[in-house]
């Protein structure tokens, strides 16, 4: 099946200029018909459920290959999950050096996520139609889906699919779980004796699939830059009102990676990492205390207006929560969602935690429930749930004399604008450097790899590319008493050179109004020119 | 009193690029001693409570002036109200063009808005301080506020710093609440026999100061296009997704200028224009339907994803809603806040909206109130109240099995990110032009006028530059038995341009998805030279 493309909407003029403007290459792929795949020394262990894919080594893209003609591919790709900048370069990369290596090469994308593969909806990428996709956001070229390709039905499926094409590779873009399914697929593929190879590009605006050679996933960049322009705006909007507190909910599932990255970029006066706040294993009061006191030492020197960002995946780092959604999720699966019927079943400290809320959030979090009848986490807004606690902590200590401030919040969240913008300059030589990848990597016969391009901190001339088996990211993790693979989302580490960063500078930042303002991403001129990797990943 | 500069933390590469980066100047602002200021010939007739500063003619600056000295000037600039984007650069404006007529003249800025008039506070503003501040957002170099100079004894206040200060000049930065104000001060302080000359500079994000002269106030066209990035984000992150309406409310508290500005610029599937609702005497329910047929035209095509911009103002355009508000703030201010105390005592369509509205938002309204018993209509989430609105209808709809798509809406608000960034090159020439007018405005002695640049759809070097008298622009409204002077907000003209470019391309983008997608503001580059005055002011 084939679908004629998407039309693309009226263009803007940045929009014309970026399509014009290729992206730096590393060096290393300036030539792509003189290199070679080397695998190095140590080779990764047999992963149970993965025996045909496993026990491969890394392999490192080096010059110094001969010039031989390269067989012709034919490669589908598929975007999978959320949105992040610079999908469409990594499409565009891999279909310009699939050409380069066999210019009868042909790529073929599948629409609207995995489902594509599984129903065998596709449509043949030809240059004429890629070439306005180049610098793009969103992954409307050819569209996303969560779909997963798990069941033996769907396996099934997905081979009659990659036969019927005569694929000799698969790319898929995309985050922890469409990684984990890449090499589900990969080993399904070479179970059957089919030779199609499985390669998957790191994907998610997140920033939690990292590894030694992942340094960063792509957009993460882009939607950090993004909402970090929005946090200096909001943080010069205060300075210069005086008068609001400013609670902002940045995206981010689960790994404070996102807020780290920002409060770098803008230097708020508090940013909560959840990690930190698991490690110390503070309270869901305790978290709203501090919040409370940051205020309280403002207030004391004449500032009632402040910025405090809070990660979207707070309320599971914190120990009382966690238990609360837990307990919560057996009990409510009873059906009773009354809070007096509720409060005297759950153990003491998942009982304080919800009597410490707002009425509001206890009846979201009881009433709000999944089609599994889970409480629905991703769905309480955190900076509206602290708003509600600070102020009436603040209240309290204004009554007992020790608070004498004005309170006055705006509740923010960044989300949804960082995902599908217009890749930075960082995000689309990475993107486009990870197509190259791919399709070096389906050259090489690679099955069951991760592409990675790394030395990012580094111009992009000094970049290394090469592929790393997914099984050595996969873990297997008991879920409901059989072993499931996963790659486990990296979360930020406390220990690491960011935080240390971040942990160093932020006390300076509570009472001064040290506050950067990034500004919005530039394409041209001495601020695109100096703009690197995150810092994150330095 | 004096303070000592306000620290500026720390500093992002861009703010050091567009420090160095002069804004362009009209030709006619290029050598200042040359120019002269012309009335016009038809001066403006005499209002009522400015018998001194009425009856002025409009003032055109013009070259062929001698070359004679000017006069050393004494001149204070203070920030009003809200902040907009540029209003640095209408400082560093004045600044110059006041030391190139004079290099012995002084500018004081007054601390945290007209606060500082009337106690006294301020500072010197010097050039080594200033150029740290060119082309950058906020109104942090001085700060601003709210208060009014309105009663007797602030006048006097005023007058007192005026003349300890010996100015004779007075800058106003600010929106129409604000230049009212100018011009009481302007008529206060002639009626005693004081010299200085008050003048004031249009500002507002909200782009309703508008005049046959003033095109644009500033700080519009920089809000828009931080807007317009967000939205093309989120437009391109729907059509990418395919799984989400986004309803998108735009700061602009009454006009719907931003919206319409938006529109133009990201073509989302729907923009409601508040001034069509009151032209068209939509009730709230009757709105809510057309965002419900726009979704169910667009589920019958498969598509159940879109963007809807919603303008701040649109609950006080929608009539129903209006009386509701007038009849609850008079209801209100009696006590009871019961609903069923409060519906029989409401007018049938009053009555017939407040049932109209969720729950929640029916609590907001009844509970919610200022310290004047007045309903808080600005903090009506309106996103949250047609989401929840239109929900219920299409859940009727399709029990009707007259829809059926899936609904999946995300609330979002748009306002205080665009208010304090790095203005455009637009507003960066836009507001440096503006200081330099006021400057030659005080120059040549003009009392109660307000600076203008026009000619805007026209390359920076042939903008016009002159003041208009501002009883040209102020109407006397009655206000609990008393004349009132004010300058009307001024709203989407549906007769305009505009609007009527607007309406000529909407039904295209109802069903088609031609989303445009600006990106963010350029500094450098083809984008940032191609970008020109905003769309609704051409």
């Amino acid at each position: 099946m084939s679908e004629t493309p998407h039309s693309i909407g009226d263009v803007s003029p940045l929009q014309i200029a970026l399509r014009s403007s290729k992206p730096t290459l590393p060096s290393i792929l300036h030539d792509l018909t003189q290199l070679r795949a080397v695998p190095s020394a140590s080779a990764n262990a047999v992963v149970e459920l993965f025996p045909h894919i496993s026990g491969q080594s890394k392999l490192t893209i080096i010059s110094g290959g001969s010039r031989e003609a390269r067989r012709l591919h034919r490669v589908g790709v598929v975007l999978s999950g959320g949105q992040a900048a610079g999908g469409h370069n990594v499409i565009i990369g891999l279909f310009e050096a699939l050409r380069q290596l066999n210019p009868a090469s042909q790529l073929f994308g599948f629409l609207n996520g995995p489902s594509g593969i599984i129903k065998g909806q596709y449509r043949e990428l030809v240059a004429s139609e890629l070439h306005l996709y180049l610098n793009s956001g969103g992954f409307d070229l050819i569209g996303s889906g969560r779909t997963k390709i798990e069941t033996p039905e769907q396996l099934a499926a997905a081979k009659k699919t990659i036969e019927a094409l005569q694929l000799d590779g698969l790319v898929i873009i995309g985050g922890d779980d469409s990684n984990t399914n890449a090499a589900m697929l990969g080993e399904y593929l070479r179970s059957q004796g089919c030779v199609c190879n499985v390669v998957g590009a790191p994907k998610t605006i997140d920033g939690d699939l990292r590894s030694d050679d992942i340094e960063v996933s792509f957009g993460f960049d882009t939607a950090c830059r993004t909402y970090s322009e929005a946090i200096g705006n909001i943080c010069r909007d205060a300075l210069s009102a005086k008068k609001y507190y400013h609670f902002i909910r940045l995206m981010g599932r689960s790994a404070s990676h996102i807020t780290l990255e920002c409060a770098l970029q803008t230097h708020p006066n508090l940013a909560i990492i959840g990690e930190e706040v698991a490690q110390q294993s503070l309270t869901l009061q305790q978290v709203a205390e501090r919040i409370a006191d940051v205020i309280g030492v403002r207030a004391d020197a004449g500032k009632d207006y402040g910025v405090i960002l809070l990660p979207e995946g707070l309320i599971e780092f914190i120990p009382d929560c966690k238990a609360l959604i837990k307990e919560l999720n057996t009990l409510l699966a009873n059906g009773s969602s009354a809070i007096e019927d509720v409060l005297p079943q759950l153990t003491p400290s998942a009982a304080n935690c919800l009597q410490a809320m707002p009425k509001e959030i206890q009846a979201q979090l009881l009433l709000d429930r999944d089609p599994h009848g889970n409480v629905q986490v991703s769905k309480i807004e955190t900076e509206r749930l602290f708003i509600a606690m600070v102020s009436d902590m603040l209240q309290q200590r204004s009554q007992q004399g020790k608070y004498s401030g004005k309170f006055n919040a705006q509740p923010h969240f960044l989300g949804y604008e960082g995902r599908a913008c217009f890749p930075t300059r960082f995000d689309s030589s990475y993107c486009y450097a990870l197509g190259y990848t791919c399709a070096l990597l389906v050259d090489a016969a690679a099955n069951g790899y991760i592409a990675f391009v790394k030395g990012l901190a580094r111009p992009v001339e000094e970049w290394e590319v090469g592929g790393a088996p997914l099984t050595s990211m996969i873990h297997l993790e008991e879920r409901k008493g059989s072993r499931k693979p996963v790659i486990r989302k990296a979360l930020v580490s406390l220990d690491g050179t960011a935080f240390a960063l971040f942990a160093s500078q932020r006390e300076g930042w509570v009472l001064d109004d040290n506050y950067r303002y990034p500004g919005p991403i530039q394409f041209f001129g001495p601020d695109a020119i100096t703009h690197g990797c995150p810092l994150t990943c330095l």
